[in-house]
């Protein structure tokens, strides 16, 4: 906790942060002690006065001529998204993508333990998956309150996506990362995330459909068809 | 084609395209027939100058009073993202994470059908994942070949990506969507875009965090060791 009350960042920076947090493990990784704003710009795909501005939030203005101290700044940087201490989080739904997202190194190394796996098949009850155990999702609510969870995993398929949901708002789940493919309604106070694979690969194709309609001769069947 | 050269738009721009077209698909499912900048806008978690200034790239500028048309808004996106036809996409790793991304009806629902996996482990090898046989890794180049692949998909282990980036890079795959968890080095020519499946979660942890810091006495354990 802090003594002050803290400035709301916004969304847009939000949403970058992370990816500075990334690109500043990597730099840490290779051994990288500083970077400039131009070099993280380049790194982030943003422009460096956007760098600039959003690093400001978090009260931090580099270095003239230095930059920033790659280990401070990720300390900062964490301590601005609350990763200060371990979030623990549960994985609702045990099938691929759940076992997938449980066995996710990621997510351990970042400070989201798995800490449980719940499905409502109860053949998959009591398998262990990436060192987790699937319990049945009627100990949802238990587990939730005796491990102090407030962010939950939603992985089941579309069809039942809304029914686990609501299992886990009723459990006292108020943060969701929503994997299935549809649309989930919760009350105000639960705050979802939706996470799309398949953006990804829209933008990926962008770029792949305007390198064949410069180099249409690269690829004769597309083009041909588009 | 377009018979005149494509204006190139803004990444941030190009990022948020994906997100109308999953609102404008949502929209479209509901019934909806139009919206305006400032609806969009709301759904987007965008301000409502940037959106119509994201959509004056597509050439299209809403009618006062009355907004965007969904069904043509959403034909624009469709075209400025090259979704006017399908983009075979091959997965390679046949593990959790590949079997979950190959059973994903996001995908294929998208325009994107998944036509093959590959394995270096034989014993994976002629299983069907999701109605997708997997193959040898030594059948990539010729798959891509045959079916004009374009972009692949890497799900490896860490462990095994760089080796796997290479073989896609020298079967002819030109974009790759890395899920694995580290980063990987390709030629200059070809796109890699990393999908980080825990930023998600720092931006709800960073929610949660400031929720408990406002309400500490709904969370004593956590508070107290923050």
């Amino acid at each position: 906790m802090t003594d002050s009350p803290r400035r709301r960042i916004p969304e847009a920076t939000l949403s970058r942060l992370p990816i500075y947090l990334r690109i500043l493990g990597e730099l840490s990784d290779e051994g990288t002690t500083q970077l400039s704003s131009d070099q993280m710009a380049a790194l982030a795909g943003v422009n460096a006065a956007k760098v600039r501005k959003d690093l400001s939030y978090l009260g931090t203005y580099g270095t003239r001529g230095v930059g920033y101290d790659v280990a401070f700044l990720t300390y900062q940087i964490q301590r601005e998204l609350g990763l200060t201490h371990e979030w623990p989080i549960v994985v609702v739904g045990a099938g691929n993508l759940g076992q997938a997202l449980s066995g996710y190194g990621g997510f351990t190394s970042r400070g989201y333990p798995v800490v449980a796996m719940f499905d409502s098949d109860l053949s998959k009850v009591d398998t262990v998956v990436g060192g987790v155990r699937v319990r049945a999702i009627d100990d949802l609510p238990a587990v939730v309150q005796s491990m102090n969870v407030s962010i939950g995993v939603l992985a089941t398929p579309g069809a039942a996506a809304q029914e686990a949901a609501d299992l886990m708002v009723r459990a006292g789940i108020t943060s969701i990362l929503n994997f299935a493919p549809v649309v989930i309604a919760t009350p105000r106070a639960v705050r979802v995330r939706k996470v799309d694979l398949a953006s990804e690969l829209q933008i990926l194709s962008y770029y792949e459909d305007r390198r064949q309609s410069a180099n249409p001769s690269a690829d004769p069947a597309r083009t041909a068809s588009a």
